[in-house]
């Protein structure tokens, strides 16, 4: 049940068409443990903050059950700060502001305690960091990578390495086509599957999630939302989710692969319900599963041949 | 059973990366004729063409059972064509010649053996000839229709007009925005149904479609294809698998829709395999079958809870 998040923690301010959030708790691997904490505990925790990370969102993450004691907390630097705004349609972004301070010198290093985690979540991050932190778990049974755009342009040997050690890797479909050079996803996935990685998911935001393993495909719906507030953190919040269901289960089959993308885009799509990380705050199991038949209903349908 | 279709019936030149195909059978009720006699006979085709239309075709037609007494053929004039070209990624294209030829002066009449139809299906036409066709049809069942941005933007009001006697509009995402400036597609779609339409069907292309009911939202996944030679078609041979279930079953329950969608995603797949009609022009009950099959791989998952 040892699941080992490492990734950023930040304080974002996000501006969307239907308000502003100044200076609210974000970063990936905020998301992704908070996000799995609803599946399993107590998640492992490597990150860097700042002197002025507020007290009570230490409190918040511990009262999820996550273990911090892989949290460093600078003295003489600030947290993590990003200041982005949405666009109308919310699916485009520009970043205002991108401090990195205490982030920028970030290096994991994964204590005793935390060398035997079996399933493994690099968040977003350089691929050398990532790739790092691999390097000093004993035995990993999973390792899940999320990586960006950024990387793939500025970075691009150093992400092919890590691609290598890397069991599942989770990237959007722009990200994937820009990675291979190919517009086709089926395609586009069997290269990446040649580099490294032997589970894939493309990542397609209000079009849902497609999982790909060795012998199928398997396509997830999002949920169709009337009111999406704020798309932030719906991409580490999925990844939160389905890296979760896997470490509480530990099955590594197909069939528990897309229930995992299943429970993954039942968490992403209560967090982008409301600002910041608000949507998955306070969620109940009841919550939660709720969601997760909505999910059932919305492709399931009764067979009759022709 | 009866099944009526009335749109273009066309000789298409289509460039897509993968090759040309030269004046190759194409237009709207076609498509959704080939298609729908896959699951109901006799289809009774309402169209025009020029005295250009190859006999081979026409044979064709007759062979799927297609019902042609209601084509009419022009001996002055040619046969409606369009030089499409698409774009590397297939999703754009670019109209590079539209000859309406005998397709200008098109007058739907509705002999009096197709009046008593039960289900009716308005391709891609003017508004107001799409209203003269309903207002021939003595008490049908279920009206579908299409409709494209080019009346969107210049025939608004008589479109506004028609979809007060639609039961079922299918429509791709843009121009579900467009017909309703929303870009969020569920508040869309819960305006374009308060303007008539009880079953609305917004088509995402390669990211499936999505069934509004007055009590449910379906998801209909693309099956992922490796290799799209020509989406020409697509939409109609969707059109035609789904109202083809539709007056096979003759079930309008939630179910029986969603069951449709697929029966209308999973022709539209073997359509876009090979260029023009040619994926749909023999197809066994078979191969249906199987591809159907797939549909359900693709989205089902065994459940399990938190």
């Amino acid at each position: 049940m040892s699941l080992l998040v490492i990734g950023s923690l930040a304080l974002d301010t996000i501006e969307t068409p239907f308000g502003k959030a100044e200076r609210t708790l974000g970063g990936s691997a905020t998301f992704i443990s908070t996000s799995a904490s609803y599946f399993t505990t107590p998640v492992r925790l490597v990150g860097i903050v700042g002197y002025d990370f507020p007290k009570e969102e230490i409190e918040f993450l511990k009262s999820k059950k996550i273990d911090i004691s892989g949290l460093e907390i600078s003295e003489t630097k600030k947290t993590f700060h990003w200041h982005g705004k949405y666009d109308f349609d919310l699916n485009t972004r520009e970043s205002l502001v991108t401090e990195l301070n205490a982030f920028e010198t970030f290096d994991p290093v994964i204590s005793e305690k935390f060398k035997d985690s079996e399933y493994v979540c690099l968040g977003n991050l350089h691929p050398s960091l990532q790739k790092k932190v691999i390097s000093q778990i004993s035995k990993p049974k999973l390792v899940m990578c999320d990586t960006m755009n950024f990387w793939i342009e500025g970075a691009y040997n150093e992400l092919l390495e890590i691609l290598k050690h890397v069991n599942l890797l989770v990237i959007n479909d722009s990200e994937a086509r820009e990675l291979t050079k190919e517009f086709n996803l089926v395609i586009a996935a069997r290269k990446i599957m040649s580099l490294g990685p032997k589970i894939l998911i493309i990542k397609k935001g209000e079009h849902g999630a497609l999982l790909f393993t060795n012998d199928s495909i398997f396509s997830a719906p999002a949920y169709p939302l009337e009111e999406v507030f704020d798309p932030t953190g719906a991409g580490d919040t999925f990844a939160g989710g389905l890296m979760g269901w896997i470490a509480k289960t530990k099955d590594l089959s197909t069939d528990n692969l897309k229930l995992a993308v299943i429970y993954g885009s039942t968490m992403a799509s209560l967090a982008v319900e409301k600002f910041s990380l608000d949507g998955i705050r306070n969620l109940t199991n009841d919550t939660i599963m709720k969601r997760f038949s909505e999910f059932k209903k919305l492709t399931f349908f009764k067979e009759q041949t022709l």
